[in-house]
């Protein structure tokens, strides 16, 4: 294989690099970890299923931080953590993986988060018991499938930038997140802002874009 | 035309003699409004637009209460209401058609209701202040569009059923009520029943029945 | 883990406990029957497949009533059940696994329930044998699949309200159930409302809530 | 304009000769006019708005039997008709455009057809009452829109075979037809067939092909 | 259990008892074949994968002539078939699956029919060769999936009613055969009908209703 | 207004100047047109509604070549046409616009055309009877609504290219073009490629690309 | 009327007072308007078609700023611009109207913005001379329609967050923006967040929300 | 098993001998085989996934040069390859099977390719940095999946076709590949052309034909 990786992509956008691995053989992603390894690159792998993960050989799956939750892996350690600046709020226990998919992220990239979990809008108490937790963030990371009415809620309660993340937890005409995801771009609440279904990494990637240069800085 | 009205519904089902108008022409309105004064039987007259409205004869409209917002006429004059024991609760000012086409449909059944509206979840502080004037009524008919959110909230605070009626308000991924729709169906609060884009008048026949023989002999 | 379980929801809503497995983890699903047992409060899970069920520890699994075919499983033993007066009509034998996730979430709140099956608009005699045991119901809850046209039969036929919960049983055009949901939304018979596809459980609280407070209390 | 008509079709498939309006210029229609009258053949056409055939220059309109209900022209006079073996059902009043569509075409090609109308199955017993006229037929054409239930119940009370043609009356999720579309494919009685939304042409063709080689040599 | 089998459809719709095994349990199964035998009835099986007819023990197994590649079973034995009056035509070799079911079907209904393989109209000279045999039948089944284009050239040369089935054969924007079906509905070619996708039992049913009375006593 | 125009496109690309003008006001039309007098350029103007041309004001329609049937206009004369080696086959005299549409965008390069009409496959003789002609072409554009089955028997038949423009023309499943365009993409005869619905524009470009520098040059 | 504005909105979240007008009646306007004059409140309109704004009687559109282009209207006045920290940057002439939504929502709220248009990605240059202008914010609105290439390109050149809002500029396929939404949601440029399509306004709220609380307090 | 296999179509197309082997058993996938060996034929086989190609039994595998990344196989050994005149560009490392079927195709044939790999458009220096070598080219194919960005930007940076291949690289939204398939048909660029998804098979045919008689005469 002669893969082109785009490593210039920190500078440039001051994101981290980071690798799908959905849709990619063992092979292939032993060969990205080698290359990365030469370089002397740290780097996330998402979406690396446990089977995925299982099936790297060892030289492959050396020094790999990997966290079966959130699918996601680390290569060359971690970093200090900064204050929390972003809240990255779930609104049940079937929406973790995704929330923690972005707190991964921050944490690659030296961010520390405030993860709210277990707040969805049928018991509105637990939301409103957390509230000034998430008013102290600079930025929300809303996560939330079914019908997604949280991301309204909270869009309507903090000044913050709010991202939601649909989730494709449900079933029906919820199944695979298109009824949360759509929830997020009709809200009645204005400045919410959405990203791809169960996209954890892409939420991530932009609060830190949003908290601009210095942030990013510090990745 | 030789057409076989439903004269039985009533006594079948307890539900109001009605007619849906969209994609009737003006000759076919006038015969079933002529069938009925003759059998003297009351009759309500849904979607007829203010255009279709005044395309009928003078004959056909005599004695027709017809209000423009909500598009229903009613044939065969008011009678007593009861006490409101129904909420129609309306997210926006945008729903109110909607919203009264309900509230017309339960009052031409003698069914007194509650008018709650502009209390969208955006401002969730303007739904608390009426709370409680909701939950003293046992049943609800939620009117919302955009992401529906609405639906959602109110399922988680009041005991009552909440029928969910999703509007057509909303452009983009919301137009048509696909959205707000969704939302209903794919509610996290357990409990909300949902009925067709824009269908006041389903959502008050459902609340007729929810209330039982009693309050439909009422009518 | 976290989380926080919305135990006020039946003093606020008059609805069951209970938890949707699809998407729990083995180690979400054992701490929070924990904490149920902790607070001695019963519990119905939803969904929960038979190798979900399985795949729980001997604690965890402990003094659970599962059944198979719906599904479900109930912490903390039965109640008694008042009289039926919710019947749940099922189109085909496909549907009963739905059918009975609502009977047994009726049952979970100490109400009866009438369950008629087999009795799909294809052979309309067999629904005619049975009308009257349907007609002497409060409340219908009607399960069907494929193109769902027993929820109109039906809600011409009765004066109570009728629940629809469309099934994903089918195939080609009626695959995952969205041809019985729009036939269910799209009704010629009014007073018909719906609920998600596959959502028995759903149906069965909306039924509870029609019910009123009485009902809610004996659970 | 140049354009090559397939005067052959009737000699080759037993269908008569027909124009499909909707998208064709006056221009275009009177050229195709002028090209039967040459020829001295009848035709068919259909879709023709009012507006349209008002806008046909009189040359063009010459000795055409227009009917603005089922938006059907007929160029060449009438035919005598067979006695009627066709039943064409219609669900209800707005359903009729579609189904004298159906009608005025069979009649073009000498065949009488049973017209039964409003006997949507939200009020069942109008069905019952006409059962028998419609069993008495050899091919049932079932007319219906919003969630197209009376495709099943017809299915599965006569041994005829029951074409359906959905129609685009409906609101909401039954817009432009397709919630009675699919209840037509998704039928839990078997052989009904189904044609393309509103086209009552189409399904009297379908008709008339089931008849066989001596009723369309009737045409 | 205690089901309720639609015993007199035959003698009502002269189709044959049938039952949809897809998603019934083996225990349903085994049930309504000791039914079936108990009355002595002859019965079709669809959908019956081949794990699920092994999954049956032996006595429901006895005596069940099963066709893996149809998936189809029959109980009760052969009839003599009569001479072929419908033609089954199957666009490629992945499409003889539902080809086969539709055969099967009328067998079991005493019909005999004249297989066609591999005429799809990227190579329309294998159509060609073919035709006159299928000119020669009184009614057409074409089983088509991808773009479905062989619906609507059969429907152009051909005198008989063709009844579409799409297959749910190819892939990306044909996946699922809602290609095919949209193609058998928009067909050009007037009187083409048609059933679900994967659909040969259904399209057999119509078939059989076709013939009329006659056909259908002598299954 | 301030518009960048991509004047470099012809070097780059080899294809026309051109204006997509349905939403675009009179004002930057007529700013457009006259930047374009002012470079002294050519240019094509696609999507012009009769009444939107109308609406431009006597400078900026002076010396356009505006025809109505395809709504384009050509600002900046004819040029002389080479012989045709591109064929345009319609199925209809409805798909004439997008026909035309194809043959004015060639004419502008300088390329004749072979245009071929009312082919379509409910009569498959009209379509053999030009085979050769269209067979003696380098590059074939095939333009059909509906279910769009030329498509695929047009590429079983010819050694060049073909490209499909699904047309907009048909009612239900048909409307607005979908239909068509999922028969060119799932064609069983490979080498069909497609563009978008109605882009007769988008065709002509790609046949202009296929025929290679030499045709573009002659533009 | 008896509507509930939001009146503490700006308060609690930092965002601009607003009315969505496409679904409200004259008279609801002006009753807004009135209402928002005896507060002595700044208000903004959106979605005010020309039609609409031609229909308000004179008292309610004293002192109105009306811009049809973006289709927007300023009641109170104009504040002080600050420096442009925001690039709105539109991909064709088209896609003016949304950006100018935008703007003014901006500037509504005291923020200038940098607008760059006519960047569409198929003449690439134009982008690449106008890139250095965008990095200099601190935050980017893309506005496309189509096929939405912009919102990926742009997300890989700069290290601003992008706020992508798909335009409903296109045809076919890309009819209505859904392939322009499709497109920034499943951007391979991580980072890129998106808003509902045709939403300028939504994606100045949400820039002003990214700027933090000191941009907002200047509004 | 009696197929009947297009031997002409090459002669007529001149396209090579194919076989879609998804939806075929291992028994139908051996006749054939078995048919091309006894004409002595070379036969390309597309769709073969490993499990399929484990199936097959000895004499049905000799001989077969099988590729598990592309999931062709070759039936009849290599010819000598062009010069490469065709650029297969592929956006990521995933998109490399369809890529790598598009390439195994053009060599069945006897056209060498260039294989542009790694070049998405989130990072567009990879792209211009080989877009040399993509110009030097007669045809493009282009392969992305999520949204497909790189055809317009491709588009507009060449001279020459570009097929644009879909695949279903992605999540959510770009699930299954509609996204990028939109993105394709929609494109800003004009002259792409676009194939159904994953087809890499289809794409080399239709870059065949472009080549033209000559380069077909080579395979």
């Amino acid at each position: 294989m002669d893969f082109t990786f785009d490593w210039s992509r920190a500078a440039r956008t001051g994101l981290p690099e980071a690798v799908l691995c959905s849709a990619k053989s063992s092979t292939q992603l032993a060969e990205i970890l080698a290359a990365a390894r030469a370089r002397g690159a740290r780097l996330l792998l998402t979406r690396l299923e446990p089977a995925a993960f299982a099936a790297l050989d060892e030289p492959a799956r050396t020094g790999l931080d990997y966290d079966p939750l959130s699918r996601t892996a680390v290569l060359g350690g971690e970093v200090a953590l900064s204050e929390a600046r972003i809240a990255v709020v779930a609104a049940g226990t079937s929406d973790l993986p995704v929330a923690r998919e972005a707190v991964r992220t921050l944490a690659f990239s030296g961010q520390g988060a405030r993860l709210v979990a277990d707040v969805g809008v049928a018991g509105l108490w637990r939301l409103m018991e957390r509230i000034e937790d998430i008013r102290a963030c600079r930025v929300v990371i809303a996560v939330a499938g079914m019908e997604g009415a949280l991301f309204s809620v909270l869009g309507g309660l903090v000044a913050a930038p709010v991202i939601a993340v649909p989730t494709s937890i449900g079933y029906g005409v919820a199944e695979g997140g298109k009824a949360a995801l759509t929830s997020a771009l009709a809200s009645c609440a204005p400045g919410v802002v959405a990203v791809n279904i169960d996209n954890g990494f892409g939420a991530a990637c932009a609060a830190l874009k949003m908290l601009g240069p210095a942030a990013m800085g510090e990745g």
